[in-house]
């Protein structure tokens, strides 16, 4: 029987950069491990902080992330004309485009089925962005055969 | 009782840039309405239009995303071989593949749970792209308890 | 009804590129048929490859993707710290942060409800890849009305 659950989740103050968030997701979620197979789909709500996964394991590929995404989506640019909230906010709603607002992860037995390899990001890219808030919806055949 | 909808919507006609859209998809969702919590996906069936999520409230954000994106995918770089579609044609391919061809938006209690400053943007890179096919689907939590 | 469908599938090694694998996906998807109206899910357990839809038809859009991504992620910029597993390897995780580790796309009458020119890509960022595991997942309203 599919079913659909969904909760919200605030994440604690992150500093700007990369952070792996992948075991707060799984002790927050209640629902995960009721799904045998299914999807879970995290939304953040804001236009200045992303989503995505990458390599759960040597810190410098966090670094990198931080120098490379400060590099193409610079302060300051000569053009910008959005500028009144900050040289960091301008960038950040273009990391943001880049980068996404969203995952949508497959779950089997009850847990999340990433490649051994994966987690998955919080992208902070303000320099106080404060806390977080996502959405969290999965969906998929139950594990309780008698739901 | 978890519920699937789909439908198929064609996008008035925009100009090369990034437009908000979110009203006029929540208004031409016929079943949005029908979801307690769920997920809306919508999906462009182009490869040089786009939809992403960004700011709803200062126009200057639109615009500095067209300067950016303008800037990171330009027309007539040296290296491109696919030119014989216009110079607009390749870049638009290279926009699309950076910012994507589809959303997943939590829905709770009949609305897209967005956060406050976010917005859904049709990012048209044609400079005549004409109107943009969409296919909106939509799962989860039937509001009517009878179904 | 509402059905859920998940099962892994191993791609052929491919070289570093972009190759379209739409085909490959449907021949291999056994729950397709199934489904009236739905969503196919198709997730990449690496962080080095990447899925992406674009042009289907001219193979000089992939080429110019390849150089393009080899320029806007460039091997061995001098401010890389992540540099142990060789100069193909943290371009590989920007460009998959880039373009990004999974699709959802609508299913329609049991069929890819693609746009015409629409296809989806395997986006091989190392040189020596090997194969590649997904995870496709497929939710929505059954053909089978007896189901």
């Amino acid at each position: 029987m599919v079913e659909f659950f969904q909760q919200e989740l605030e994440l604690p103050a992150f500093n700007r950069g990369y952070h792996i968030i992948t075991r707060h997701i799984v002790e927050n979620c209640s629902f995960l491990p009721q799904l045998e197979t299914g999807i879970l789909h995290i939304f953040i709500q804001h236009t200045s902080a992303s989503l995505t996964i990458n390599e759960n394991a040597d810190p410098s590929v966090r670094e990198d992330f931080k120098s490379y995404f400060d590099r193409i989506a610079p302060e300051n640019a000569s053009y910008y004309t959005h500028t009144q909230e900050g040289s960091d906010d301008m960038p950040a709603h273009l990391k943001n485009a880049l980068l996404g607002s969203s995952l949508s992860i497959p779950v089997s037995q009850g847990r999340l089925n990433l490649g051994i390899w994966q987690g998955i990001y919080l992208c902070e890219h303000r320099n106080r962005g404060g806390r977080r808030r996502l959405v969290l919806s999965a969906w998929g055949n139950s594990r309780n055969k008698l739901s």
